[in-house]
């Protein structure tokens, strides 16, 4: 499998020396990330970039997963929040689509029970009415802590639910959580089975420790070419290489812009699959970065706020914005090389001659004619942008653009100087409901 | 049907008494839009906010509506893009939530294609392929130009492959389209049914047009009691009230907050199926105040990007962000003031006490606590905010916010002196993907 691509020159408002310059403050974080990768540490704060090498941990969620599968298995049901599901949302809805609900396949389908939304929990018990016996189902809850308010509103619920109208649900639950929480106790006093979660791993960087293996093991995912692709990236990302090591590049692009004044980085998927990846990127710099304080303990409030936007659709709603707006955006545009995807406009056409150009054409012929017009109009505006291609969408390459993210927002944060993988503020709201809760 | 209400006081940076004064700078073209409202004007570019009075347009998109129900009908499909499907899919999903096409029921279920992508292509393909008879599908096109390149080449593509296998396939297209465009004269050359949109009302303002009415009427939506809130929120909108004029305060605060340097607009929804309703939003703000230029014509490039946050899923990525990163952000929470939801957690739990406080809750007593919560972290963290609350969530309520939405953005238009009708910037892209396409 090839390896993603990026192109910044031309393209970004910065100067290639401005980004060597820059990386010259990251070397010494380099060497660190080279160690912490050569001595396959698992326990220190950046043990994520170790994850696809952890054998022991693949092992159990894929020998779990394979104990647990079966010709019956229809739904596959994720209770969780963050970054105990966003990870594996994103590669279940990159590799099967947004309506693979609704299509004919052998995969099961993965219901997310995230938020206590009655509308939302109500919508998922009418779709598991037709569940009678229980390998037809698997309930995978995760919750890092043990006690996320969501996660266990919506398992107790759940639970009491079906466990009246499924016999044996007892042994279609899997509770991915921190080695010895109180959840973990729980579990186990309960006889569940359960999963562990690296103890220094935290949530926005979880998804190939048992978080997301397990369930996308479940689902049929390839995991070893998954994991495969996360190796080389990782291994990409270590090397010193400013020519091609993306998250590199990419971290310092956003800091330099950051500096002049951009706050906002915008992700632009011309792969309408890829938002919820969109998604997952977004709690990876929100809270990766996003600092009242930093490592001095000086009030910064720093922070560059993520969006998502998706080709074409999101042309016909922001691109007025992107051009005309202000100029308080890098974007990276992120498109996949595939050239023939086999779905084409008729030669022969009803309407006859509306659009110039479409008969005949297949839709990635039309879409790179888009995405060429687009990038086009950046330049002839200046709006800066860097281009990160894909080979095609697979676990490989997903599970390539991942892991290039998650130590891109390790320099980053490193660059401007604050802890990427703590998120004190969070407190403030959770103190308040707990407050309020206990009333 | 009770109206939305909100509340800022407190919570907004800024005082009462800059309300007031900012609001004298809108008295003109208060009058200004009262005087269309009163002359019932369809032709001017505010129309919009007729369009629930429009009694022959409304008629015509019922009647139509009317003819092409049957109870056989299972699938719409909507093809359009942007300002053709954004306020649709806002309401459809609202309705009718995110899982609807996974769900049993009668109301027929709605399917978006819009960019051209061929996994969501093939995937649309796939669910119709257990459509045998004409009566269970209806296919509406809309393209307010006629050109649309992406709407087009789907409906083309769509329509070759449907056409094969559904006898009688052409009486189940609606096109929707400019009165007299280009598309108009192929549908009615061809014998395709055909509905127009009143000439000055743009994409982004037109749900109310036979843009959203056709699809919604055919869909079920009880269309009599969605207009009845539009237009009730039109005649709020349009008073002088400060005390109760939703869009008057809203524009105000955000013009405030945006000469205070805040360049984000963070729309903030407590219930996940009005999520798509932020996106509809998101194109609304986006190409209505992202201009390059003022009226004037002086370069000004002024603009506040829209974002999109759901309670309580996004607190789990992006409360960090908001609640310790840069002071960039407005934020609207919209809650409902519902109380009882019909699901709770049971009062035995399986996994003990792992939350304190959540045994037999209802789940929006727990999302009250969270949402309260997180307002009570805002106040303390000095992070500004205003609240809509909605009575609850059906087609009156979800038409009122929309007209509030619609009518604070001309406000908001007219405060910063841009044009908040036209979307000039577009033709950038296109320009470029003509050529590119032609070659």
């Amino acid at each position: 499998m090839k390896l993603l691509e990026f192109n910044y020159k031309n393209t970004a408002l910065v100067s290639e020396s401005e980004v060597k310059e820059t990386a010259v403050l990251l070397e010494k974080y380099m060497v660190h990330l080279n160690e912490i990768a050569k001595d396959n540490d698992y326990e220190s704060l950046e043990a994520s970039i170790n994850l696809a090498f952890f054998e022991n941990q693949i092992a159990e969620s894929e020998k779990l997963a394979d104990a647990k599968k079966s010709e019956k298995l229809k739904y596959i049901v994720v209770v969780g929040i963050g970054g105990s599901n966003l990870g594996t949302m994103a590669m279940y809805e990159a590799l099967f689509g947004k309506l693979h609900i609704a299509l004919n396949g052998k995969n099961p389908k993965t219901l997310f029970l995230d938020t206590n939304n009655p509308k939302l929990f109500s919508d998922i018990k009418n779709i598991l009415e037709d569940v009678k016996d229980s390998e037809e189902i698997l309930i995978n809850v995760i919750s890092k802590s043990g006690g996320t308010t969501e996660t266990i509103s919506n398992f107790e619920t759940l639970y009491a639910h079906l466990k009246n109208n499924i016999s044996n649900i007892k042994n279609r639950v899997v509770i991915t959580t921190d080695f010895e929480s109180k959840l973990w106790y729980a579990a186990k006093n309960s006889g569940f089975e359960v999963l562990k979660i690296p103890k220094n791993v935290g949530g926005r960087y979880s998804v190939f420790s048992a978080v997301g293996l397990f369930p996308l093991a479940l689902l049929g995912v390839d995991v070893k070419n998954m994991l495969k692709g996360v190796k080389d990236m990782r291994d990409l990302c270590l090397s010193g290489d400013i020519e091609k090591n993306p998250a590199l590049v990419s971290a310092i692009l956003m800091f330099l812009h950051n500096k002049n004044g951009v706050n906002i980085s915008n992700s632009f998927f011309f792969n309408p699959q890829l938002e919820m990846t969109g998604k997952w990127y977004r709690q990876l710099m929100g809270e990766s970065i996003g600092k009242e304080k930093n490592k001095k303990g000086d009030t910064v409030n720093s922070g560059i706020t993520p969006i998502t936007s998706v080709g074409s659709t999101d042309l016909h709603s922001m691109a007025q914005l992107f051009l005309g707006g202000p100029k308080d955006k890098f974007t990276t545009f992120i498109n996949t090389s595939a050239k023939n995807s086999g779905v084409a406009v008729p030669e022969a056409l009803v309407l006859g001659d509306l659009v110039d150009g479409i008969s005949g054409k297949d839709y990635f012929e039309i879409m790179d004619a888009i995405y060429g017009g687009v990038k086009k109009a950046y330049e002839n505006k200046k709006v800066p942008y860097m281009e990160v291609v894909l080979p095609e969408i697979n676990e490989n390459s997903v599970g390539q653009f991942m892991q290039f993210k998650m130590i891109e927002m390790m320099f980053l944060a490193e660059l401007l100087g604050v802890n990427a993988f703590d998120q004190p503020n969070v407190e403030d709201y959770k103190k308040e409901t707990r407050d309020l809760l206990e009333k």
